[in-house]
């Protein structure tokens, strides 16, 4: 066992909980749920707890609170809204997305009724074409931290009569964002990244304004009804992104997520992402002294807040870095990956796990057997 | 304010919390997540949990436990399987449903490439023939508490050669179930009723042994992928059960639904049923002796564990019962619904709630203005 302090740097794949959470949670099991039983639907907000925590979710997205919503899986909301971009798009089957991006995102792509065309990160623009419904990306690379100029892109798209679904799991909550003003159409993210709504917690969707009335979504539900207490069996989307929803929320995960949220009360994004650049810049200045390669990109506007690194030995130089309390993680076929989350890595962290880092590969005690183990998870 | 003990007839709607869950949660927050971090999908068993969870309630089903899997809403699951049903019987397209049924169900089914017939409870069997694809029916429905014959109806099915897809949810831990000896094809519920896993808890899926490597679900992802850590961005669903999993499970959301289930260990289910069809007999008897009209079936093999009672006035009468702390619901235009669940609900509390009821109907105070108001959710 080391006794030094735990550095963890993978906030981009599970942020920490937040203080107090314990308590909050007690909280809502006990005086909520035990208080109030099926009164908590009501007299505790549960109901409107998609829509509330979308809205504190909205300012970090540079939006509009009305536009956002709370729920699902990221995989089913990303499901949901490629399905409601292409129905906005009725005469057009084509798809533009992006290759090697995050496997889930293209499954649930390809499964869908339409043409997908899956090119590189440079080549995205010029892929959209007349026949282009939706171009679905993701805005920060999960492996190379790599990030798209977000307005240049959506309005390519929309040069050529596209709508534009960006997934922002590797961007919000590191970062300013500006949907509104990019005038982009559809975005769905993650909220057990950078925002620390815990394990699995539920993903966050935007919908701009303009889409609202037209958008239709393809698990209608009794959650996502005008008036779900009539209990009409024919389906009549609610106004505005609730019809998004489809069946009870889970109150336990979205109470976690708001109280995550918090953290971020008075937060300039702003100056949270110039933090980001000093700190990923940081580590890529050490990573170079190091002689590593570094497939982040340089130019800190190309980038997201995580550094990756090439190695043939990715895994059992991760584990030995693990073992030094130092966290990360790989991605295959041979990245080391270290998220830098603003909101709570300190520059003294990056300096230390650098001197770690060095330590292993100067001994080379990253090939000592006991690292080659596997994980079911990585 | 009453001093009276608050009665709770509503847990087929949310169960209450199970004593401990607080501080249950409290160490998954602290010890599971906040210590362990990224490490806790492999160390604390999370990505697990989705099967091991299923297995838990595979026994309450009459399943072995291989064919259990918990994620998603009721309604996304819902959707899931239904949408894998019909693609069991590809060259068919009509399903088989019943009218009435909870909306939801009809919603998502509705929203299928398929031919929707909906039926009356009685007319169901004949309904069947050999262009159906899919019989899809709620096994006790969720406004009158009627059962239908599980194995009765599936074997009717199957011998038109259609498969069943039920909805367990007003079924599942108010009595014994036998889906494996039925030969049920597959099934999906609500774990927050009977089974207490907390408002919006995520659902089951029971997929038959038999099915497991044919079917395929319309929402592919990572986590339902044989090898996700391959990031293959082609998909290949995982054997097994787990292949209806498409994004990341909410671990708060499953820990939580795991512990309530711990209060099912050791219980016998035909014991269990028994203490079900002993309360709503009293219910019913109490009810003729009120002169109050009874819409649920007055044979206890065709009802489930809920007494329904038509009132012109349902929604007072249940708002002065609530003030008097007996807790039930009502569902338009007319009923007034009481559950019971016989794993915790006792012989007394129907004796009290129906002496309250009495009250109340004896005095006609439902008749105050105050029991007038509508609340959003009821």
């Amino acid at each position: 066992m080391s006794d030094r302090r735990r550095i963890y740097l993978d906030g981009n794949s599970l942020g920490p909980p937040a203080p107090g959470l314990a308590e909050a949670l007690g909280r809502v099991v006990d005086e909520e749920w035990g208080g109030e039983l099926i009164g908590g639907w009501n007299g505790c907000g549960w109901w409107e707890l998609p829509l509330s925590v979308g809205a504190r979710i909205a300012p970090l997205l540079g939006a509009a609170s009305n536009q956002v919503v709370v729920g699902d899986s990221t995989t089913v909301m990303w499901f949901k809204l490629a399905t409601a971009a292409l129905g906005l798009r009725p005469d057009r089957r084509r798809i533009v997305t992006q290759s090697g991006g995050f496997p889930t995102n293209r499954h649930v792509l390809d499964a869908l009724d339409a043409d997908v065309v899956a090119v590189g990160h440079d080549e995205v623009v010029d892929a959209v074409d007349a026949s282009t419904a939706v171009v679905a990306l993701t805005h920060v690379d999960y492996r190379t931290g790599r990030r798209h100029d977000l307005s240049a892109v959506t309005a390519a798209a929309h040069e050529a009569g596209a709508v534009v679904l960006w997934d922002l799991s590797h961007s919000v909550g590191a970062m300013d964002l500006h949907l509104d003003a990019a005038e982009v159409d559809l975005a769905v993210g993650c909220t057990y990244k950078y925002l620390n709504g815990g394990p699995g917690s539920p993903a966050f969707a935007y919908v701009a304004d303009r889409h609202l009335s037209a958008i239709r979504q393809p698990i209608p539900g009794w959650v996502g009804h005008t008036d779900p207490f009539s209990m009409s069996e024919e389906h009549a989307p609610a106004p505005g992104v609730r019809r998004l929803l489809s069946g009870t929320p889970s109150v336990l995960a979205l109470r976690a997520l708001e109280h995550a949220l918090r953290a971020f009360d008075g937060i300039d994004l702003v100056e949270l992402r110039r933090t980001s650049e000093r700190l990923t810049e940081h580590a890529v200045r050490h990573a170079d002294a190091l002689g590593l390669e570094v497939v982040t990109p340089r130019d800190p506007e190309e980038r997201g807040s995580q550094v990756s690194l090439r190695h043939a030995h990715a895994w059992e130089v991760m584990q030995a870095l693990i073992a030094e309390d130092v966290i990360g993680d790989v991605r295959p076929p041979d990245l080391l990956r270290f998220g830098f989350a603003p909101l709570y890595t300190r520059f003294t962290d990056v300096w230390d796990a650098v001197e770690r880092l060095a330590a292993i590969m100067a001994s080379g005690r990253w090939r000592e057997p006991r690292f080659q183990q596997r994980l079911a998870v990585t």
